[in-house]
């Protein structure tokens, strides 16, 4: 199989969608961090126009690891971008590879899949684009709550269990892969209360989430997903911290 | 295999995607067409809450065809919406019930796969609202000339030949699906001077695009497709014109 070189900020959502569904599928991968605020002087010419991660370069024969030096594509290499895109492909390439590989993210079921792409859809335009309004412009938290209660009502409805269940039925699939990467920033920004909401907002609903029995469904899944190997891996929460903390040093809309 | 019902009207681009998928996989479907000022009583509680189309019905047992009458879904069918979704739907329970299928839309090749579904979201986020803009509410077309470049420019830079390209390559997938029914409706009201720009722009504009040499890729492309049997036994030229004449005959912002 042709490398694959991923190129991530550590801090980006939509990267660790990536890193999750890599890791998951056990794609051998080599991860290039980017420093955004000084991005190497080959990243716009090499990877992407308009400078943004993730990227993903394939071809050329790279060793999988991590490069603490990110180098450029190897010559040749395709790029490919967005990264529910690219979490497709990773899938791809894996089920044609070994048909018979049993975790396919989406699963082999045309139904199962509907589901894993309809809910992407529902929460992309919905929890999404409520926590970058509260984070980003202090707008009000009405939607954070509802996109969570979507999320609750579709492990339900697709057949998981409160007890086991995952976005969409009983395993991890894409579904968890999109969003999980928004809750874990959630976390690290609501209970440090970063962001550029009033003061003390950020606990609050953070608390709420994680304590009033309404949301007992998403606490049992959340609960699930800190603990899996995939996550533990991807997730690096002192950095994570870290980077929000310095852009909402002065609690500003971004 | 259960039956599978799908909810359409005819001016609809979205559900002429759907049409287009079914015919060109050769799933076998009962079509309802539902007439959007006229609804039947059943079709909000047991199809579309929002009371839109496409919708898919999967379930039940069924006799392929067209319903002149439109029947609500058998009892227990599961209800798919979204045009995109539903087209992956049919082309995943095709190629899971036979896969070595030959024409599978998406192809099972990774990378023509990402170039498909990358090719949906810039043409969707590019020609479909210029097309919308200019149609509705009178925009100017630039954005349309720069979407249908946009085409031409993908249908070469993935393997497609001026000759006998696709959207796509060398065959009909997915992304002729999606982008074709906005084709076919900016002819109708363009080469009929349908809709709320100045009038004489629409035909001017479809001259252009028809005629222009730097358009000809595209006029090479439109061509192919409308010789496909799959685009002429799912577009009902007369009654799609009827439909806009009706709907633009003030010439008002819709």
């Amino acid at each position: 199989m042709p490398g694959i070189a991923l190129y991530l900020a550590k801090h980006c959502p939509f990267c660790h969608r990536v890193e999750l569904v890599a890791e998951e599928l056990g794609v051998p991968v080599v991860k290039n961090y980017i420093d955004l605020s000084a991005k190497p002087h080959w990243y716009t010419q090499q990877v992407h126009a308009e400078s943004k991660v993730p990227a993903l370069a394939y071809g050329g024969s790279i060793t999988p690891g991590i490069n603490s030096d990110p180098q450029p594509p190897s010559a040749g290499s395709i790029i490919l971008t967005e990264s529910s895109l690219i979490c497709e492909f990773l899938s791809d390439i894996t089920s044609f590879q070994n048909p018979k590989f049993s975790t396919i993210l989406p699963p082999s079921n045309p139904l199962v899949r509907y589901r894993i792409r309809s809910f992407v859809d529902s929460i992309s335009a919905s929890l999404l684009p409520a926590f970058m309004g509260f984070l980003r412009m202090g707008k009000p938290a009405d939607g954070i709550l509802a996109g969570v209660e979507k999320l609750q009502d579709n492990i339900v409805a697709t057949g998981g269990k409160k007890e086991s269940g995952y976005a969409v039925g009983g395993g991890f699939t894409l579904a968890d892969a999109v969003v999980v990467p928004f809750l874990a920033r959630m976390e690290v920004t609501f209970s440090n209360d970063i962001g550029t909401y009033p003061e003390g907002e950020g606990k609050k609903l953070w608390e709420t989430l994680t304590t009033d029995p309404k949301y007992e469904v998403f606490q049992g899944y959340w609960g699930r997903i800190k603990e899996l190997k995939s996550f533990q891996k991807t997730f690096d929460r002192e950095s994570v911290t870290a980077t929000f903390t310095e852009k909402y040093k002065d609690r500003k809309a971004q």
